[in-house]
């Protein structure tokens, strides 16, 4: 379902950059904050700035603890081989960046296989769920852990409702599975529903941020969970070679952007309502109404093809996702401004 | 989906066991067959009998080679781990006997998700494959297998029809695929549809039968492929303990089940037939058309769950399997008799 | 280390078999016995003749719980997946089944390394084990099994003394590390020694005993623990395709041993010491002392390889092994008369 | 045999660090060019100083491609899942360091068991390497990977002839080996031997090097090979959370490192030198002559442990690691001066 789109080398320069937050470029200032920082041996517990920064994020996820790791992918597989073992099943949304993107690192390094559930915009229900868990049998895979990703990438940034989370972990814990979070986006439903990462992460044994997409940092995510769970998952990271030296000098970065690059946020949901509603009055488009800063758009209606659209928009400097077979996906965050979004739909409505 | 029966020890003696064709029972004259077998060191290709069903199977099924193994699950996992490596996706029906029976193997032994696509009957149409399929990339976990079984345990014991397997098989190839085909009722679709196993064989790199369910044999299943990819499967035999010493005593019960035990299906069917029609008129139940030995009834209609059903037919000596939350699975083999059938459906009518 | 001889089909009828004990063919009585037994579904715990045997070797190996397998290889596989988790160091002798003739089946099952301890006979001491352990870290792999094969093949079928076993166990518990025995020819060491079972397997949490080598049954093998283990390896027997059904059948070939075979092995015994009494005043053969059924001759100081000896025996009908670069093994078993011990000495001296 | 020294959080502060070339800090020079780095995508190939520091270190290896990876753990973990399958055994030196320090990964991760040949100094020579082949065999495991550690850091920091090297390579790849360099202390070996990096990988499928040891980059390390091989490496790069962001940031210290660090490695050589040269009069003390910029010194004779040894140097600010049972190890590196050399051999003697 997820297939990026081929770079042209050929291509001219982008100027609006719509491909993804994860294409934001560290700040001066934050850059800055990375020239002093104090630094150690991360993997023995030395390196001050990676302490402070794992301090930090566990008190925003409401957690005893937490681990820099060097991107949000292995996050979630230091999470999966925390939790599971070789033959068990993860449940998840059928769109689940653990699924769909991450190579098959899931089965791959944990032999767990994700067993994806159905449902629009990326979620599922407690019905759903409840009907996908079978009674213990040698005959079938122990399922020990349930996924869910917030918010919903495919799903169109979608935030999954506080209560749908804590009774979806209730009916996880109560089948004595583990819960994780992936949070690759977790800020940004923080910011666009007031409600605390804590509250969000509370129903889940592990959770995630990362802070390369909307935080526009250049590197890491924190794995947060009990000292317990921290503790097991810190002989995956050092398998996994997620154990780094003085990673402190990207903290430092991670910490610049809790403090400077999380209320933002809001602009770059502004940002994508604004570009919604401008992509909307376009024949052949249909829009999805976004929730945060990803806006999806089906272009079957149109008569040509997601790869046609996103060709004709890059000759013109603008670079978006193409998502599956029909989905155009364009992506608002610190590199991109409002006038950036009307000269967008202006190019698209050119097009057309 | 698949739960068996909980076993009651203090129950009564079942007298008429339509629980599964893997509980028939090896007759006298097989037994017979086995006294006599010649018989030599199997893992070294020196047992005489192992190499003459071998070689009748690899025939029948079209094939160059063959190899004997203890069970069909373990032909399932050794093409899977001969046709597969770690992080890669097969693709299947969701009901699929690897997704549902085999206690995770596939994920925890290869390191290989299946990818289960939906469909009445057990069935998935190219149309379906083809959309299954992603343009390859470093994000998504490899498609290297296409996986059907014939006939679908879950789908009601339905035939997928030739013509349909070979388009399947068409598109797998196109996209670099191989193709594996569980067997383990391929028999029971070639006596009832007429079509020679070698045809349904032919599409698959890969395809087994088994010799415990309907063909009476106490144990052992036959994988039959190309010379290259069986030589190659030999280390996966070997591997997870699939290699024998004197196991001639039970290929020669296999072969007595080739040639006396494979037209008599055709028994099995008109016996499954038979019970269908009986029960179709039971208010409450929903009885599937049979097409081979399996019958399918839902009983959500009547009020009552299919372990109360058969509970209440244990309670009299009949044995049925519950499969999933609503349906019951009757199973015909040469252990039941036409009389059984109707005292069955005398059985089915008085509970209800 | 261990390199079957290549078969050669060519060759004359093998008349001596000194080749393996695995060769040993079912006698017409113990196929009687077959002929009768009454069977059921093995996996669902229905066969009553599997049941009994396990019982059987329960009671002789002093442990709760047993499961029939089909050889002696997923014993230990399926001990091992029970016991360890991917990233586990296994130790063992250097020579043991498990790294030298398995296929690399603990790392690719269990994604185990083996950890292979120097000494010779097979076997290693308190101090080498003692040395072996590491401070648990991060950095190293958890050791979680100590692994132990009674009697070694690779060290001249010798006996490991039952203190050392109990002093090998104890540091290993006391480490927090589990204990399995191999007990492929554990029955010779009974004999042999005249030290029960059930004390050379107390010390272990899982043992087997193989039926396929001097008991000669044709297929199986019972691997042994307690009530827990068992249950817990039963997910794995499962996984590895060693869940079977009307096993029975084989299962009465094993009791039949049990009553049979055992005792009788003194005679496998004497026909080995005489074998190797006879082979020691040939020149340029270094025969080791066999404690059992087992005779290691070096030929390195005959100028010959043992590939040469074995195919100038092997013309004259008589198949032995060839071990490694300088070794020969000759196994004897059932099928191995004292007469025929004569034959082969004259052979071999005649040939130097 | 690698036990890390428990780190004391009540310690007085280290003022002289021997623990290791891995603790080295970025230089204020080094985050100045990391504030002007140029960045991009890194895992869609975005990132400029990324690319320009691939091609850099392919240059210097001879290599057609390179990757950059977070850590040197990573680059031997991708390099042994694109060489290996599981159920493969690699050869290697018994204290190499993917055998020691790296949790277990290769089997772990890949299914592949490591086994360690012996040999003083960390080596093995071209016949103990052919003595541990093995004629191919379903009952054993392929051999299909070589590695070697430039330098063997429990070796004593001892470089490995490159005659040596060679004639290894070419045993391996005779037998259908692919080879590994673990280079993580390879431009040691580069600046002390006078012999190019190039000519050393020459011999090697992959090779890396390590930027965080003695050239004092943050984090970060560089896998290079064939444009073929590095393409296979991308997916395990991908599947293990490798794939990172705006890593520039970070290849910009590397790029320094390379200009700026790599002929001073000399003086660490020299400092080994004096350091070695200095304690070797201190009685109780066995000092290895250093080859490069490791200092291995066994205790035994002194009557006191190495943690003894390490504690007391600790006390006074010295932190030196504790290597096995008996061995200190002292690093040297480019936050270590002549005078601190001088400070530390005074220590030795006073407390001796």
């Amino acid at each position: 379902m997820y297939a990026p789109l081929p770079l042209d080398p050929t291509a001219p320069p982008v100027t609006i950059n719509l491909f993804s937050d994860t294409q934001t470029r560290p700040s001066r200032a934050m850059r800055e904050a990375m020239l002093d920082a104090e630094v150690g041996d991360e993997q023995l517990g030395l390196d001050p700035t990676v302490n402070a920064l794992c301090a930090r994020v566990a008190a925003l996820l409401g957690k005893e603890a937490a681990m820099f790791l060097p991107s949000g992918a292995m996050c979630n597989s230091v999470a999966i081989l925390t939790h599971c073992r070789p033959g068990d099943e993860i449940i998840a949304h059928e769109s689940a960046h653990i699924i769909e993107a991450e190579g098959g690192a899931p089965w791959a390094l944990a032999g767990a296989r994700v067993h994806g559930l159905h449902g629009a915009r990326g979620f599922f229900t407690p019905d759903d769920l409840r009907a996908s868990l079978r009674a213990p049998s040698r005959y079938s895979a122990p399922q020990t852990l349930l996924e869910v990703e917030q918010t919903s990438n495919l799903g169109g940034g979608a935030i999954w409702p506080l209560d749908v989370l804590q009774q979806l972990a209730g009916i996880a814990h109560e089948a004595g599975m583990a819960t994780h979070m992936d949070g690759a986006r977790l800020m940004n439903a923080v910011v666009a529903s007031g409600i605390a990462a804590a509250d969000y992460a509370a129903p889940f044994d592990t959770a995630w941020i990362d802070f390369t997409k909307g935080l526009g940092a250049p590197l890491g995510a924190v794995l947060a969970g009990s000292a317990e769970v921290i503790d097991r998952a810190w002989r995956w990271k050092q398998r996994l070679g997620g154990a780094l030296r003085q990673a402190g000098i990207c903290a430092a970065a991670c910490l610049y952007a809790l403090d400077h690059n999380v209320d933002r946020l809001a602009e770059d949901h502004a940002n994508a309502r604004r570009l919604a509603a401008g992509l909307a009055g376009i024949a052949g488009l249909q829009v999805e109404t976004p929730e945060t800063n990803l806006v999806y758009a089906d272009v079957a209606a149109s008569g040509r093809s997601p790869n046609d659209w996103a060709a004709s928009l890059r000759a013109q400097g603008i670079m978006v996702s193409v998502m599956g077979r029909t989905r155009l996906r364009l992506c608002t965050h610190l590199d991109v401004t409002a006038g950036m979004i009307e000269t967008t739909i202006a190019a698209f409505t050119a097009i057309n």
